[in-house]
């Protein structure tokens, strides 16, 4: 029975293969067009907050993920893994939230709750790891993401949001801002007075600065962009700006920097940066480059240098980030478009052309025709 | 006056440029090979300590030096940075050595003693190192190794030999221990039950195994030489093999190790490596690959795992890696050559035919003729 009882739901359209109506915008191949799509979503259970959502930022991955550029796209994909909303329902075991909390998902939706991962709150790198969208879930459907009026999500992966806190700038955090927390935690690069250096400044690296500033540190932007230090310095509050082509520049700053988060994900020559690096210094990567880096080893060995990499966050850390966020008032700056601007906000993202975060404001323009 | 003196020096010939006589085994140029050279040594200063050297291992790195594999060669060159010796003279302000002490000398002779990483005795990272051959010293004469039948050396960079450590056997610990020994403990792969790989199975490679098994863990060869698995477990102890060109193997031990010590010089997969490591695993890079080496960043950001790198080590720490070899009876697996023999021998360790490290038995057979 239950074998044909699983049958029979994967006969179902993603329209009735759950009890609630959804509606959101999904892509249905490769050319990644975003087109009003009905789905549904799962009755919410005992563990789970049934979220509307308002806001849901524009990551580079839900660009990745639509053309597919990673080879594992299952369409239809409703992107979106940065979502800010309001609680409409809560389970019965329910303690965190409340109906009317202002409440976020981030890019993991489930995990398996047992691992040596999961013990420490590292469920991003649990094995079983369930992401937002385009992933399985623990009921054999499609998870689909934020890109969408509702959404359903066990408890243990849905935040607290700060009352403080813009829901439409905040919305980013969930992704870019605990991808760059984490790692400046994990690995102690978030001391005062320490160095950071932030390579690109782009939706992680701009607030990779905030995140940096706050702690107290003294921040650095190593770009390929000279026209890039105006803005690196004056609005994000950067002190200092390095253009990597000026090897000038580049050999001036060498061995001074505790750490480097760099959020580059294109191909780039690694030498020179870990050269910034003050023994024992860590470069950690955040960014995924399509091919294998060019990796000299003997710059490591000159100073016990270290090169991390580092994917999203855990999810106590992402409550801890969000809850320092809202203390300091750290937000994204961001471009909030109305749903039906998303095609073309994927073409300019592809371009590089937003100053930092595409939001879209789901909850006042994600209308089912 | 100052300034023709130093012209005057600059004038002498290696056998008149200091008081003292010397002789030892030089290569004359890039060809490598070593021929009878008589040179000098400086009267030994207030800090200065004098040794007779016994020993002198042969370390990788004196073959690439003589052929000038890393350009920067200076000839006549005298090889040898794993010394052992007995102390035939202290200066008037040495409080830790006396006549007849038994002494050794690693890679370094002179640092700048006051930089961050002196202050911290990491010595090996000093922007001022001076190498204990092939490099200016302090009174700007060229330093020359140990490859040499007297040495004289700053106590700084001299340490106190265990009594019950062979002498011959111990002599490769000073560079070979401490390169293996120091990231061990830096990176905190030291911990009892940890699971360590150990990537080729060299001169340092094979001592990897041995500090791992005394600190308590658990220890896997990983090689690309299926012949090498008998030795490995048999006779250096080690718990586990893996042939590194089986991807079975190699996928079954996937995401178990804590930390990997790498040897390896030569061009290899980094990929196959970086997943045998659990979530926040380190791999510490020790040999020094000609060319880059290809990163796949994706396999370190799966679990925020850590690529490092590592050079020799403190003095410090070098101290404290021999007391911990005398304790634990640790030393290399040596063939012990006369002097006249070093040239097969550099023939020789070019083609990896060594279990495991050549030593020359300076004391008994290097003769002026």
């Amino acid at each position: 029975m239950a074998a044909a009882v699983v049958m029979e739901n994967e006969k179902k359209s993603p329209e009735t293969e759950h009890p609630r109506k959804a509606f959101g915008l999904a892509a249905r191949d490769s050319s990644g067009e975003l087109t009003p799509f009905h789905f549904s979503r799962r009755n919410n259970g005992d563990e789970d907050v049934t979220i509307k959502i308002l806001y849901c930022g524009v990551c580079h991955s839900d660009l990745h993920s639509i053309k597919n550029d990673w080879k594992n796209a299952t369409y239809p994909m409703v992107p979106g893994h940065e979502i800010v909303g309001i609680v409409t329902e809560v389970g019965s075991n329910i303690k965190k939230f409340k109906v009317g909390d202002r409440a976020g998902v981030g890019c993991m939706a489930g995990s398996c709750h047992s691992c040596g991962s999961c013990e420490q709150s590292l469920e991003n790198y649990c094995p079983k790891l369930i992401f937002t969208y385009n992933s399985r879930d623990a009921d054999g459907t499609r998870t689909q993401g934020g890109y969408s009026d509702t959404i359903v999500v066990n408890e243990h992966f849905v935040v607290r949001y700060p009352e403080n806190l813009p829901l439409d700038k905040g919305a980013p955090l969930l992704c870019a801002g605990i991808t760059v927390y984490s790692p400046m935690k994990q690995f102690g690069l978030n001391q005062p007075g320490m160095h950071l250096g932030v390579v690109g400044l782009g939706g992680l690296g701009h607030v990779a600065v905030k995140f940096g500033k706050a702690f107290g540190m003294r921040v650095t932007v190593i770009s390929t962009s000279p026209k890039k230090e105006k803005e690196a310095i004056e609005q994000l509050g950067a002190d200092a700006f390095l253009v990597s082509s000026n090897p000038e520049q580049m050999k001036a700053a060498m061995g001074t920097m505790d750490g480097i988060i760099n959020t580059v994900a294109a191909d780039h020559a690694l030498a020179p940066l870990i050269l910034l690096l003050k023994v024992h210094g860590k470069m950690v990567m955040i960014g995924v480059p399509e091919k294998p880096l060019a990796l000299p080893v003997f710059p490591l060995l000159m100073g016990g240098r270290i090169l991390a990499g580092s994917l999203i966050g855990g999810m106590q850390e992402t409550q801890e980030m969000i809850e320092f966020a809202g203390k300091h008032n750290i937000t994204a700056d961001i471009e909030l478009i109305p749903a039906d601007y998303v095609n073309r906000a994927m073409e300019r993202l592809a371009k590089g052309d937003v100053r930092y975060r595409f939001v879209i404001d789901v909850g006042n323009t994600l209308k089912s025709a």
